[in-house]
């Protein structure tokens, strides 16, 4: 199909919507898709691009020139026009904004490049209605129409005085059902959930889930109106904050998909790899250093496996609840309360293990009673401490003001697996006295 | 205050959201909890009740009378209360439903309850505005008028046929600019995307994301419209899925909170305790299997939890990133193709960490040569293993229907720690001899 027949091709794809076209472009070659996206209607194209992935993206925009990327930023969101320029080099990213031709447009775009990728003003975009509490039913449909033809959905509509602050805003549903020469000042809900521009995106996805909004405006210090943030941009935004959270849980350092090529995954994910590595030395050493037990109780060294497993899987565990809870603010108590409680479960999680393991080492394994119950002690201690560091580390990360959920995955297993086996030993010494 | 200042309260309460009273009553006991909400509006407890723990909100129900319950219920949007109901006893269910005063809303309830938890019948809500085609736009704003007093927010208008068929959607845009005596049917647009009542949550959430859409009709077999779906019920179905996969990855079994009690924390994290258990004594076991070891190399055993490490740490990068690309609908090519390309990388990784190994082990353990040897071939051994479990299991739940995510998380680190144990005896003993 790809070599000529143009106009069977615009016949087919006029009716697809711009998601089936991004899978479209998904599969085929690079050429094949930049020749498709020259030969389709911006309007429907530059939609199909936003989909995209973005290497897979970038490289088909390198085909194309400032000129063309322009016409298709045209037909974008503020936002998502933001979001694609950002990834193109900056003498391109003039060129293109200087080939916009909307000049409005084009100014909001470099307004919207100085904010942060991750605050309000980096999610939001300029496109809003917006009428004066001055106007009338009648005259604010009029205005509306001719505002609406830039905004692709209506969300909301938003009233603001006549220096452009935001007062309040009015549900369709009203001015649908007023009388039309009545003043908007009568008709419009005062009482408005905003966002400040410097807030960051993980309080706007707060405020926004919490009073379960759909669009919520964006002002500035001073009040003005500036933008406006919709559901699906959060949407987004929790769905990559989720992603990201169970990555690092798995030890995987960047944004990587498992159709990226062979040196990104690897970027990704050797670093945790070496940490683990050293991890593994650590504890090599340890053993090493309490290398008398090789002689006297060699059978002890047949358990680190199982000491390490319980260390690490318990670590997991209680780091990952911490988390969780700190991500959807379900938290309460003081720590000291938290830490308590861990102590209690993992004393309960403790002894039904330590029971287990005691039977079978002495009857499977022929360990005597004295070296069963070393494992058993140290099981249960091993246990209460895993559960403590998983507990205590996110906790003190966050209140520093780190993503606690570093700590969850390979760090904390493998600092579990170190302790783990130092508290083994320690206490096989202590009991076997060796 | 809470002794006696009924009048206080209420002015006090009466212009904060529905969302802040939540907060408020989760801070408060039980019984001052449900002294409020039978103080307050049930327009404002309703919606408050519904951001509730379940837990805390069934402590609260259980307070009040099928009455109370029923005029709560009363309040909501028909998926809300259906989720309120099936939380409580049968015939307490069956009392409240009959206290229910909207018949209409009653009747509702009843045919909703009949649907999956988690199918487009669960998540739908029956409130919203439809339109006849043959409708008048000036008739049609009288008739929505109407309508729209049961719908707190407009999402979308729909538009049906005669019988009731779901035909197109109405823009209000359209409708705000459109000639009081045109037809519906002159102004709809055809084009509506719909899911079956029977669709699954994730099949509904994946259309929604695919087409940005903010509100998705439900319509039967024959295509009658039933309801609809909004992003935000959607959102919290994502939020729940990324919830449980976090959750699963890190080995606990059910959905809990920090704040959970000991017994239910214990039910939800000893499973996977005890799988990692039997793994460790897996590993126990065949570390005695190999005991000629323990007089020839014993140096070998120091490199146990490393190996392991490594093992488990790979297992759970490798199958992390195939659960993420299934859950995105991101992974294409095949499975040979797939495991290929873990190989290459596992092979990079595992010359990086085994080069590394090998120089530490030899100068800092004073390990032989071939002992180093053994390690570093072992560790490459290893990590290839790992990787290609930790892709090839998830893969193949997935294809038989299974949630790919149970396999990642304790499962795959139990696992890979008895297979890359066992590994790395097998090619010590295969180049050493013993």
């Amino acid at each position: 199909i790809e070599v000529g027949d143009n106009t069977s091709i615009l016949a087919l794809l006029e009716e697809v919507h711009h998601a089936d076209i991004a899978e479209i472009l998904d599969e085929i070659s690079t050429e094949e898709a930049t020749y498709l996206i020259k030969l389709l209607d911006s309007e429907k194209t530059s939609e199909a691009l936003m989909e995209l992935d973005e290497d897979y993206r970038e490289e088909i925009l390198d085909n194309l020139s400032p000129q063309e990327i322009a016409d298709e930023l045209n037909e974008l969101d503020t936002d998502d026009a933001v979001d694609f320029l950002s990834e193109l080099d900056e003498d391109i990213q003039r060129q293109v904004i200087d080939a916009i031709e909307d000049e409005e447009h084009a100014r909001d775009i470099i307004e919207m490049l100085r904010y942060d990728e991750d605050s309000a003003g980096g999610l939001m975009a300029k496109e809003l209605v917006r009428v004066r509490e001055t106007w009338t039913v009648a005259g604010c449909v009029r205005k509306m129409r001719a505002q609406a033809q830039n905004v692709t959905r209506v969300h909301s509509v938003y009233v603001v005085d006549k220096n452009d602050h935001l007062i309040g805003r009015l549900s369709l549903k009203d001015l649908l059902t007023a009388e039309a020469k009545s003043n908007i000042s009568d008709i419009y809900i005062p009482n408005v959930d905003s966002v400040n521009v410097h807030d960051t995106a993980e309080d706007v996805a707060r405020i926004m889930q919490k009073y379960d909004l759909e669009a919520v405006p964006v002002v500035n210090d001073a009040g003005v109106l500036l933008g406006r943030i919709t559901v699906d941009d959060i949407l987004d935004f929790i769905r990559d904050e989720a992603d990201e959270d169970y990555r690092m849980a798995a030890g995987i350092s960047q944004v990587v998909e498992a159709d990226d090529n062979l040196l990104k995954l690897t970027r990704a994910r050797l670093p945790w790899l070496l940490i683990g590595m050293f991890g593994g030395l650590g504890a090599a050493s340890i053993i090493t250093g309490f290398n008398s037990i090789f002689e006297t109780f060699p059978k002890l060294l047949v358990f680190v496996p199982l000491i390490q497993a319980t260390a690490g899987n318990v670590g997991v565990q209680s780091s990952a609840i911490v988390v969780q809870g700190l991500a959807n603010d379900s938290l309460k108590g003081n720590i000291a309360g938290r830490l308590l409680k861990e102590c209690a479960l993992a004393i309960i999680n403790g002894l039904a293990i330590a029971t287990v393991v005691l039977v079978i080492s002495h009857f499977f394994f022929e360990t005597t009673y004295l070296e069963s119950v070393s494992i058993g002690v140290a099981i249960i201690a091993v246990i209460i401490l895993a559960a403590l560091i998983g507990t205590f580390i996110p906790i003190v990360l966050d209140k520093r003001g780190i993503d606690p959920a570093v700590a969850t995955g390979p760090f904390i297993t493998t600092s579990n697996d170190v302790f783990g086996i130092l508290t083994y030993f320690l206490i096989a010494k202590l009991i076997l006295g060796f």
